[in-house]
């Protein structure tokens, strides 16, 4: 059985000096693929942004990615290519990506114009490359396009219908009700068999409040990452058994 | 003697899930810290970002910060209450600040209005507060304002005329005599004994390559990072004993 662990934070580049970051330590997902490794797994692959912790278990094999189109690459080629049972999505992954920067002496330029249109606002960012650059920092101001990512978790089904996908859902300081709620939504959405949820507000080192759901209602509720690690995957070899 | 040593990149927070990252790992900043530390200085502190390398030798004093405001305080008052005779800011410093995000609707509902004005357009962002929060990802494109920080380095000789300042300066894939010119403006302009001009470009693991300036010109060039950990703190201890 291979299983896939993805962690850490995404990051797209700005330009050759800055990018756009989705904070995680990838913590929790380094102990995911451990708790899988020591539980007899044949092999667990762990997709990891560029600053995420790593597991211990040198059995574990590691991939390296940035960018959510990195990310989205290598889980397609994977889940394609080997036959891959069961996909643990916990990586930060960034909605959107940097497409393009203006200077506010542009923006002073457009709006002084007569007839400013949405379509012609838009298109000042396509002229400004910054790739394989390092913008300018003479402006006081700048602001920076970000375009939306496409929703990598939604794709694993399309790959491969019978993979047993686990997702995650974190929100800042929401109630309860609300979490539940959203996340019950990113399970349908996608097609998971489970989604852990979980509130930023409700992390600090390795207390963290989170819930596990699947189609039913609530598996279990947890308060360190190494208890959420273990229930994941006693939730996901369980299921497997079915 | 006390010195400073600053490396790793700084993080402006977007939101609470999000930030703007300046991507340098550190690593020459922990060599230089490691090399004044093996030559015998009393002190070394090493200010440094939140993935960067860590210097080997544990009598490094080390302060993480995450962005360029953090930087600033701590180098502040290290400066103005602890003695330091020398500051070696090799940190990769946000030249801005994430200031507001307004969504694609608030830019068509901006556009259509019959008075646009640049004030006008600036306010959108200030009513869209995202501290503490998880902006909203469901528009297709946002714009992140970024502003100006105020320049760090342009500080230093201000908080102790004393100080021995040694700045750097990076490019990415620009001609020698650009880079040259702009370093020796960086120098002047801030008041540095020394500037190491850098090409993002020729720089490759632990092959960086990278030029030391003073005021009189070229101090010495070099092809790795261990070659310019040991020239700086050469040229460094050199100047202090004139």
């Amino acid at each position: 059985m291979k299983v896939i662990v993805t962690a850490g934070g995404t990051t797209e580049k700005i330009d050759d000096v800055r990018g756009i970051n989705n904070f995680s330590t990838g913590r929790l997902g380094s102990l995911i693929a451990d708790e899988f490794a020591s539980s007899g797994i044949t092999e667990v692959i762990y997709i990891h942004g560029l600053h995420a912790h790593m597991p211990d278990n040198s059995a574990v094999r590691s991939i390296g990615v940035e960018s959510a189109r990195d990310l989205a690459y290598q889980l397609e080629k994977l889940i394609k290519v080997e036959r891959i049972s069961v996909v643990v999505h916990s990586m930060a992954v960034s909605d959107y990506f940097a497409n393009g920067v203006i200077t506010d002496e542009q923006v002073d330029e457009y709006i002084q114009k007569k007839n400013p249109t949405t379509s012609s606002f838009w298109r000042l960012f396509s002229k400004n490359e910054t790739k394989g650059k390092k913008m300018s920092s003479s402006s006081e101001d700048i602001i920076v396009r970000l375009s939306k990512n496409p929703k990598i978790i939604s794709k694993i089904k399309l790959w491969d219908p019978n993979v047993l996908l686990v997702g995650f859902k974190l929100l800042v300081n929401v109630k309860k009700e609300e979490l539940l709620s959203v996340a019950k939504k990113t399970l349908s959405k996608n097609d998971c068999q489970f989604v852990l949820a979980n509130d930023k507000s409700l992390i600090s080192g390795d207390n963290h409040q989170a819930i596990l759901l699947n189609s039913e209602g609530i598996v279990e509720e947890y308060k360190t990452k190494q208890a959420i690690a273990q229930g994941i995957v006693k939730a996901v070899l369980k299921e497997k058994e079915k």
